[in-house]
């Protein structure tokens, strides 16, 4: 199998600011097509640190594939450096200097000198032309290696590789292809679902198991080498639909598909309706519910009901609920998603009340206890969870557990 | 100035699924010491390049500090090849063994024998303790040369840093340390911000300023390095004043200070409060107030009108206003502010209403329009904005810019 490395070059990714994130969607790309990165280096504006970096990498590797440092500054080494690397000259082309006359011109621009630079490509590589911006790429196969030379920008870098650059790797990869899966998971931890699925994943040893914790739910990543694409999505099939037996109502979706878009789906087939009452979660779940274009046609109304007049007033919580078990409580919860649903005439009512901190705990109820709400019209109940973490995690933790509610209650057949 | 570099180990850094930024954090830390971070590695579970890649770091730079790959597992390679990259043994540390089998049995558990292999250090290497977790770090000073190895998780990595080698690096750094401020600009772009504030900054060539834009606004990150911190301090007040002068009221804070947290600490001020009615944003406005610990004082109520039917019942958004302006229009923006004002007894009440799309434009009002409503008792007016992007982008922009609208009314005095 062939081995690549990726050099991303620019100052700014050496800076606190700016992780280096275009090498995970280039390395998506290179394992698919059977490719293993096997390292990466950032590299800032230094002539001589990114000479080393290349030829240590072209050394090592079958393939190196280098982002940005293409631009027309002096700041951008990448273009003759990558020469020096290869022991090449840079070449001027007229024709590219052409074109970018004509482009600047289409802008009602005159080209800045200096863009000239941008004329020059190493001697005998490939010129990968860039209809997002105004650097072309390189490609330069020699010694059996193959050096790709692309720019910083995703937006420019991204269609250049898959038009231009895919192919000639996938040739490399000798016809191998990654076909990847990824099943959510949610009310388990991390290593409570790993736990239970080690035993299954580890006697699949051609596929390759990973598994992360996200903010409120657990992803298992699948992968499978082959150079029989058919045959890999059946072995997926096996081991997802045996992953997802072992862990049953806990899996959200063994396609990528977020629990929002389950929901909405498993709404819209029984053209039901939803509203949503919150309170710690300020807005967080009617949020997620409305990332999912269409969401329109099931999610009817919400209230963020902060305060405890707005309780009241928006949900008809009675004062008496709030003074006799407080607003954090299973009653409160309960008077929420039945107000809710009956104010905005939905189907189900869900609700969210609890202390998401940093103050408002007590020895009864520390910070991250949580109520959710549930009302259909037949009955209404709540559960009390509590959450560890920071108020940010409290607050997505209570906005997964409410959806992960109603998810659980609607695969069972929702109102009964 | 001494030079840095970061070497990063693990597989699972070489996947599409997981960013290195570890090495964020430690290069904020390192340029505040007055150290500068000159390249980035990132190695799998692979000895032969790690130790290469160590053995070429601790030529070019002075600094050479590793994260992860610590753990107890075979796949778990920094300290041997660490050894081994400096030319020397690891030795076994009988108080460590102990150590570590008194920590499990805390947790009411044997130690797995594996687990000994943590009980090893690089000969002649400071031992850095991990109270947060079964590996220890390592800090080795020789040929002028800082090597510092340091474990993967974040919360075992940052404390380490700070409590034993933070101190250490200062003093390599000559006293040098880096000052930094953050301004947050809204309403304006990126490059709008830079032709506008380029000719000042360009004067401070001490500073480092980078612009930056994040999903809603433009972040101006400030840096200036001395040996005398009041100086640099002073040079930043300078520089941000007139930034600040410039940008006028587009400057959200000089401080790093959010926008929800600017507006909420203006209304808590004053005693005043908010309600907000959301359409397309559904909850996000809300969400992003609440985020902020203590906002209960001045967020009282939201109302996520999503459907028309709630725009009039939650809202009292006349039937007429819908069917002949259209939900998405300024009387209806105008009529939600008053609605959720009025129904939530709050001092301020500010809307959105808009298309974010994918579905839904039209000529008249392509995706991405988007009304914002604002309504104080004595005054009620609407701004339209044609926002470009994807629904996610549309919404962030929105949220954005109707807490800019609130923010920028409360500086000119709030309710007149």
């Amino acid at each position: 199998m062939p081995s690549a490395e990726i050099v991303a070059v620019g100052s700014e990714l050496l800076t606190p600011l700016k992780a280096e994130t275009n090498s995970l969607w280039l390395t998506g790309e290179l394992n698919s097509a059977g490719v293993d990165v096997l390292l990466k280096t950032v590299v800032g504006d230094d002539e001589a640190r990114l000479e080393e970096a290349l030829r240590d990498a072209l050394k090592r590797s079958d393939i190196v594939v280098t982002t940005g440092g293409l631009g027309p500054t002096e700041d951008d080494i990448t273009r003759p450096v990558a020469a020096r690397a290869v022991d090449r000259e840079l070449k001027y082309h007229e024709e590219l200097e052409a074109e970018l006359r004509e482009r600047f011109k289409r802008w009602g621009r005159e080209m800045p000198e200096i863009n000239k630079r941008q004329a020059f490509v190493v001697e005998g590589a490939e010129i990968l032309p860039n209809p997002n911006g105004s650097a072309v790429g390189m490609l330069l196969e020699f010694d059996r290696k193959l050096l790709v030379v692309l720019p910083g920008p995703p937006r420019e870098m991204r269609p250049m590789y898959r038009d231009h650059v895919a192919e000639r790797i996938k040739r490399l990869g000798g016809g191998t292809i990654a076909v990847r899966r990824l099943l959510r998971v949610s009310g388990m931890g991390e290593s409570a679902v790993d736990e239970a699925i080690a035993p299954i994943y580890r006697s699949y040893a051609d596929v390759e198991t990973s598994i992360l914790f996200t903010r409120a739910e657990v992803e298992v990543h699948l992968a499978a080498r082959s150079n029989d694409p058919a045959a890999a999505e059946a072995i997926l099939d096996e081991l997802s639909e045996r992953i997802a037996e072992k862990l049953g109502l806990a899996v959200i979706s063994t396609n990528g598909e977020s629990i929002e878009e389950i929901v909405g789906r498993m709404l819209s087939e029984r053209g039901e309706t939803l509203a949503v009452a919150e309170s710690c979660t300020g807005g967080l779940i009617g949020m997620r519910l409305t990332e999912v274009p269409g969401s329109s046609r099931y999610f009817v109304e919400g209230a963020i009901t902060y305060s405890n007049d707005a309780k009241k007033s928006a949900l008809g919580v009675p004062e008496a609920v709030l003074s006799d078990h407080g607003a954090v409580s299973a009653e409160t919860a309960e008077a929420m998603a039945r107000g809710i649903r009956e104010r905005a005439n939905a189907f189900y009512g869900i609700s969210v009340t609890g202390i998401a901190g940093p103050d408002g705990g007590s020895a009864e109820k520390p910070i991250g206890t949580v109520f959710i709400g549930y009302s259909d019209g037949v009955e209404t109940h709540s559960v009390r969870f509590v959450f560890p973490g920071d108020r940010e995690l409290v607050r997505w933790r209570s906005s997964q557990a409410a959806l992960d509610y109603l998810r659980r209650r609607l695969l069972k057949g929702g109102r009964r």
